[in-house]
């Protein structure tokens, strides 16, 4: 894996951790006849996602694998553990305003993925989730859960922390 | 101003942006006799902000700058302005984790400036938002305000955004 600011320009991915108490995202707009449509997680970790040009379904498995093993999830006891090992939820956004450079007072996105390569890899990141959630003992026997937003919609999402402590990786 | 991936050994300080419709941060956590005292803000945008070592003084006017007139904020009618042209409230959120660097399982900080020096920078930046804001005549005729997070502690954080439009800066 690669940290912003050492991996020159092969970053392929971008990814946004936040640890979190309580989340509630919109995952259909209000309409007409029909009001807006809510998930909600609880205890665990936010993965705002962005891919890049060029990124390729190979990095997926490795990605998820990194990010759900990291220590970055706060026990009872104020240690820190994995969102496996917590066990807590995942919720997964994509996010593809990570992906922006600064030009003048807006931001550019030249570098993001097109939009139907970046649905397949966000899918196939959220499949690889479940699996390693579904796979994870503690995880199936607290009956944790994978979460995730709506590749291309607007991420209406209110959060509850005990700390976001945002942490940032690349791949 | 550096983006990451571009910039080398070179980023002195990096910063996230969300959105906010309303946020409650923690300022001073529950004691045996007193309430846990938290702050709020309504519409404008969150700056979650980490300095590396060397960073000095003389970033933060240009940062402040930078940061407060980037066209991130969305308007009632769609289109994208600055928070000072908004109008909108900032808040300032110190976030060390941003600085991290994953080593094995766990992240490790050894880029980020010492505290002493990081609380001065904080400080510093704090102090040249509530500048700017005082400065804009929007602002001021809103009324609206710069709000932060104290420097060290745990930031308790409760966000309610009409989509986070998470953006990373670096310096």
């Amino acid at each position: 894996m690669a940290v912003s600011g050492s991996s020159g320009g092969s970053v392929k991915a971008r990814v946004l951790l936040q640890q979190c108490l309580h989340a509630r995202l919109q995952v259909r707009p209000p309409e007409e006849d029909c009001e807006a449509q809510w998930l909600e997680m609880n205890r665990g970790m936010v993965i705002y996602v962005c891919f890049f040009k060029g990124a390729t379904e190979d990095i997926v498995p490795k990605m998820v694998n990194t990010l759900l093993n990291m220590k970055l999830s706060e026990t009872d006891s104020g240690t820190y553990t994995s969102v496996l090992d917590l066990p807590g939820s995942v919720l997964v956004i994509p996010q593809a305003t990570l992906g922006g450079r600064p030009k003048g007072k807006r931001m550019q996105y030249h570098g993001n993925i097109d939009k139907d390569d970046g649905q397949k890899l966000y899918t196939s990141f959220v499949a690889h989730c479940e699996k390693e959630l579904s796979l994870a003992t503690k995880c199936s026997e607290a009956g944790t859960e994978v979460k995730h937003g709506t590749y291309g919609n607007r991420q209406v999402l209110k959060l509850d922390t005990n700390g976001p402590y945002t942490h940032l990786m690349e791949f």
